[in-house]
């Protein structure tokens, strides 16, 4: 029996990861279940492939120019870990803070788990204090 | 010329970014610099090796029970990306929440960049969101 995870090379991997945020950028959400796993589960939610395309398809109404942007990336199959930078300008309030159309740079630190070539779990998490530095 | 962040497999490194997280729970502070670079920089500021003590030292002041735990971990060297748990109870007030004394759990997402076998490079993002919904 092949070990499912054990698939994909530490490059080959960062490259596939590539190719998913150029589709994010493209929101080319009819490919994104090549790179997304239809059980997918995200900060411990099982949000489905279709939840978990209604979530960035809801991210991209609300911030209609947000920009995916690799600072750091960390290929360690089965996991990847990237550092995405952000400056983007939020139409109403973002993570209960009163954005408005304000231009904010932030980062988020985020691993996902791969099952075979597909994003299976994500855990995120986005530098909050910075917004709130940046309003203030 | 041996190109010095080249020196290290993932494995080695994973190993020893293990030992650095005992010498932090341990309260190792005399070992302290032999994970850290005397140049170390934490989310763009330079503390250096002095510096990144006393950020510690206070961190243990503020949150006795403080403990890292390691969720999650990915070895690229010359990066790791981890993924930290924490479960304690800061004393006053913490990343500008109003704590004092409440049990509180969060994870921390956080980048280093090693040059040989120190640390050079601290990227931490901690989910502040969580702490809130936990205060709330």
């Amino acid at each position: 029996v092949r070990k499912e995870n054990s698939a994909l090379e530490p490059s080959s991997l960062a490259i596939l990861y590539r190719a998913y945020i150029d589709c994010l950028n493209r929101q080319d959400w009819a490919n994104l279940g090549n790179y997304v796993d239809d059980e997918v589960r995200h900060n411990g939610r099982r949000l489905a492939l279709s939840g978990y395309r209604e979530m960035l398809v809801g991210d991209f109404e609300q911030i209609p120019d947000l920009r995916f942007v690799i600072e750091r990336l960390a290929s360690d199959p089965p996991l990847i870990a990237a550092r995405l930078l952000f400056n983007c300008s939020p139409k109403q309030s973002f993570l209960d803070l009163p954005v408005n159309g304000s231009r904010v740079a932030f980062a988020e630190n985020v691993f996902y788990e791969f099952k075979g070539a597909k994003i299976a779990s994500v855990r995120s998490v986005i530098d909050k204090a910075a917004i709130e530095a940046s309003l203030a």
